[in-house]
């Protein structure tokens, strides 16, 4: 069993990683930082509930009808100790008066249904930074799908959003899936799609990157040929959420993943341990939560954050 | 025969579902909520005249020919105690100055005609929030079409009509239609896709959203399985009516709903009683008004008024 | 022979229909109402010459060589006492300086070329409303063609355009013409497509509106039985054209027509006739004023200006 | 031998037909009016060098390799006694301030490469009225093509550059080309062809318009029979230089010419003459200038101004 | 070996070719060609590092993983003497603080991925002329492909980025690569291609360009024809270089060169060798430097700049 460890990497060194950014972008990173029950660890864990747009009501919460109540969500993330509340403009303006400065909150600015669906999504923009200003929100999110012929609009919008959002101080949120035509379905979480999904991210000014967990698979032979020839290791998960790290800026900015697949809970502790020991800054959980019952929730999340303290 | 009872939800618990919205918007929902017959109980009859740009003057308007007369809407709205009179730019501008005040309206944003007929429709802009600030209305009304190609352009567009008009203090009222190639036309009406469709609209920041009466139908498999695993009673309509409720935000967020095809009285009276009992907000009535006689469609929404007071 | 009646709509009661529209917009409604021969009757001859650009000036213009001369047709619309004068920006820019105040102007907005020839024409912006106030025009002209794929341009477009226009006190006239693949030749001008035409300019918020004279051809099935069935007369053309006038808002908004393809004087003052037996607003009379000899062209519009007034 | 004779049209008389433009474009025409050999005649010889950009510098420049300096075309310019010189944003920024003030510039603001060779030619917007004025021009220019599937997007395009530059005092010159798939190669210098471009300038409200000069040929069968049955004559090249300047606003506006095709000198003189005689304004000459040695040059075009004021 | 050589062009001079550009402009070119250790040479070698969004982060940075940390290539910019270093927003708001002053920056305006691959590739703009000044740089570098379908986009979206980094004061640097389905792969390095891209580039009113070496092959026969007719000499890559500054506006902008493929260290020096011999202005050098070990890059680096200074 892994003991109890002193935060390798501070609030303070991670946001040297900021320099330059402005007194409010950094008080909000603060702000996501050091709230919860990982404040000051320098690992994350955030609720995300945009399922209800991108998958519909019946799939994301008849497993628990709960959650319909976007009110639940709010409670879960506080009384679970997350560092933040991700969610599409409806939910977050139906509790942001309620919990007002409870939690600290990311509003999604694009999203995307599937009632026409689509090799190459493109999502729509649904709110807007002034938007995540009126309700207090600490930063916004926003989706891109790298690999999708049309991405170049998704990376213009994006570019607007950013500016206007860091102008504003908030933190920006960049959510990265590799997608498209031209992508065999086992590329899109590639180690080296997905760490270049990371890098584009990175690039385009993201201060938070989210991105799948890469597979072992390397999609491109010049890539594998190169991670090879310099002695890269990607064989186990925490080598790869090391490798995804250094092509994310080499560490300088945060990047935390979520679970993929649904899978037993022990498969994903082992992921969320390889996050850790990878060096990675944490999870996003969504279905694992909010799709079980609260007590169910409660524990799961607690075994989460107890994995990046070190206490498992 | 159904005794009247106390509204079981108040115009005040109503507004408490928008906390944080600005006193403007509340005002406005107040006014909506508070006038007419139904006024105070939390369900609303809404008189909406859009069929002579959707479907043309002869399929609108010959079966009366009395309602060729913008003038004849607000007298009608008035007459029968309607919550509201919702219509685009062309009928609103006709009289808004001679009803000034004695009807809360609602300016419908888009349009679309059927002179050229899509199968994924995507409508056009027609009027502005400045415009409905103009004409002294109480909100604004756009519908999406869910489902479709382009659907993305329309939710784009709604988000800055929605921003423009809370920041003005006006209502979002969305009307949400699922179609597109993709959609079987059964799927059009079924459950999870007019559950889905709300979810959208509510996701997007609307106060009051209109669909149709979702049918016993499911049509997305995963869906299915997921409302049957978790017990969620769908086979009347008033249960289908509270699930629907309860996908937008669990009742956080006024649902109303249309009569739909062409059918007999009692049929459509039934269908109110369903949405009452179900816990639904109230209805949009057009066809079944103002094609008919001015005496007969007075009897007509008197009828359903009280049936949403609980007097038949 | 039909004698002079007195009008039966007085220019006061036609404003009425526009209360609500800013004192700007009434009046200039009131100065196009007040000029020429027919001021005070509640009649309209426009003249328009758009035919530069929308046919070419051979097409136009050699039939009657003086017209080629921007000057000719300011000339032209003073000496008949025509009510107004419409072109393009050229056009009007030529000579608005020299007639400074002589003639009420319409400055049209968007002109189309048969250069590249089109099922679906789109037309183009050419003007703006800020060029139609420094030209000291009283209003500004658009086109649309509903049945067309990209109407939807258009009546944005337009919608943007009558905003900015009404805002600044300007008339808004729209040109709406049923066009595109979906609609046969002879639907174009069918009865139902007419005065679906009529009805959308009218809920975009026209003013005034301009269409061709419908023919006794009703294209669309359900129409044709609903006006049969409520007993609505369309065989000749004065019963079309008060239905015209009914399916515009009730007879609340100006409509006024073309004479269509080139036929003999007598048969167009025959369409004249019934256009005022119908009740209809006026004329927009081109091809057979100025593509004739000055003095012929006098004699013509003096013909039809004493039919209006009821003299013939 | 044609005699020196009086200049036919004075500036003041050519200004007198732009009454109602702002006095800062009046100041700018009449400069150009004004400016070199032909002063004060109304006829103008200007140097466009946009060739480096349409058709690449080899093809350009190769033929007098002094011309690659950008230096260069303003001396040939102003040694020539130009009355102004007309290029891209570079070709102009290279030199308008070491010869400031030294001759009238033209800004061309669009311009197309053919290294994407399209039958529909577009053009990009490569410059702005900004920077016509920062860089002291005169006017600015735009290319449009009618009868392009696309040229919707100039005229849109040239509407709004247009109206800025006249709200700044410059003169807006349109270089219209006829072309696209609809039309035939011959077609595009067709008479008919040819005065519909320039009409269509005219209309868009363009100052100086530049067209091809005309051929013969008549593409369109009715303006074939229009032409012949109101005895406009076309057969000799003066005849139709007199019918263009008809049709552009029946010789209200400025219209002037480019060579075409490469030929011998005396065909082009040839043409000058036509051009004289039949009321033109002027002419562009590019590749006849800077595509030949300096001396060379210079005597061309003494030899072109010289027939234009009736010298030989 | 080449003896040391006082500089041909000084600085004064070539700032002498930007008259009428802003002294803001005026001063960031100066500081660009004053910085490292060609500093007043008139020679400038630039480090260019956006392969990690180009081309991804594996095959960017595997080679020498020391280079996924942005923080390197500031340090190898300033450690090797460069004149500046070009990056996209990511990795200069990475390091832009911490290194604030010490080397002049070039922000990439628009970055494109190989995700989606696209013979006719367009790329996005990832950040702004804001940023740039927000980040201290002294100029925007945008990439433009000259030969694609949509190439006009790029040409407007630069446009617009360079008139805003003028007017404040930055210089605008441009990448020009011909590409496109028109293009046989051959002709993309051929001579009258690059040069065109070159002038283009120049008349778009780009302060500096850069290109890739111009091979002997001639792509266009009119313009083979005229290059030999005229006796430029195109041989060598020298004369080669000579006639591409000549197309730049007779060397009057500034004109740098990569290296292109992978080949030898002696091949790349020699290529230097021509570029200075044919009076070419320095190099833009990426893969060469940060995909070795720094102690050889730096080795490189000092080479090429001892080439340019004439030491070798």
């Amino acid at each position: 069993m892994v003991q109890t460890q002193a935060p390798t990497r501070t609030v303070d060194e991670i946001l040297s990683w900021y320099a330059g950014q402005n007194p409010g972008v950094l008080t909000n990173l603060y702000r996501l930082l050091n709230h919860g029950r990982l404040a000051g660890t320098g690992k994350m864990v955030i609720l995300p509930v945009d399922q209800g747009f991108e998958h519909g009501p019946a799939r994301s919460f008849a497993a628990n009808p709960a959650a319909y109540d976007p009110l639940y969500h709010f409670r879960l993330a506080i009384a679970a100790g997350c560092n933040a509340y991700a969610a599409p403009l409806g939910f977050l303006e139906a509790g942001a008066a309620q919990f007002a400065g409870q939690i600290p909150l990311i509003l999604k600015l694009n999203s995307h249904d599937i009632l026409f669906d689509e090799p190459n999504p493109l999502g729509a923009q649904t709110a807007s930074v002034k938007d995540a200003l009126r309700l207090g929100a600490v930063g916004v999110g926003y989706t891109i799908y790298p690999g999708t012929e049309n991405r170049r609009w998704q990376y213009e919008q994006l570019r607007e959003i950013a500016e206007e959002a860091k102008d504003n101080g908030l933190v920006v949120v960049v959510w990265a899936y590799a997608r498209g035509g031209d992508l065999a379905k086992e590329a899109e979480t590639a180690l080296d799609t997905v760490t270049y999904a990371a890098q584009i991210a990175a690039q385009l000014g993201a201060h938070i990157i989210k991105v799948k967990l890469p597979s072992a698979h390397v999609a491109d032979k010049k890539s594998k040929q190169l991670l090879e020839e310099n002695g890269i290791a990607i064989d186990n998960l925490s080598d790869r959420v090391s490798y995804l790290i250094r092509s994310a800026f080499d560490g300088r900015r945060i990047v935390i993943n979520s679970g993929g697949a649904a899978k037993g809970d022990d498969a994903v502790f082992d992921e969320i341990r390889a996050i850790r020991d990878g060096g990675g800054f944490g999870s996003i959980i969504g279905r694992n939560t909010f799709q079980r019952a609260w007590d169910e929730s409660m524990e799961f999340i607690n075994t989460v954050i107890e994995i990046y303290k070190g206490d498992r």
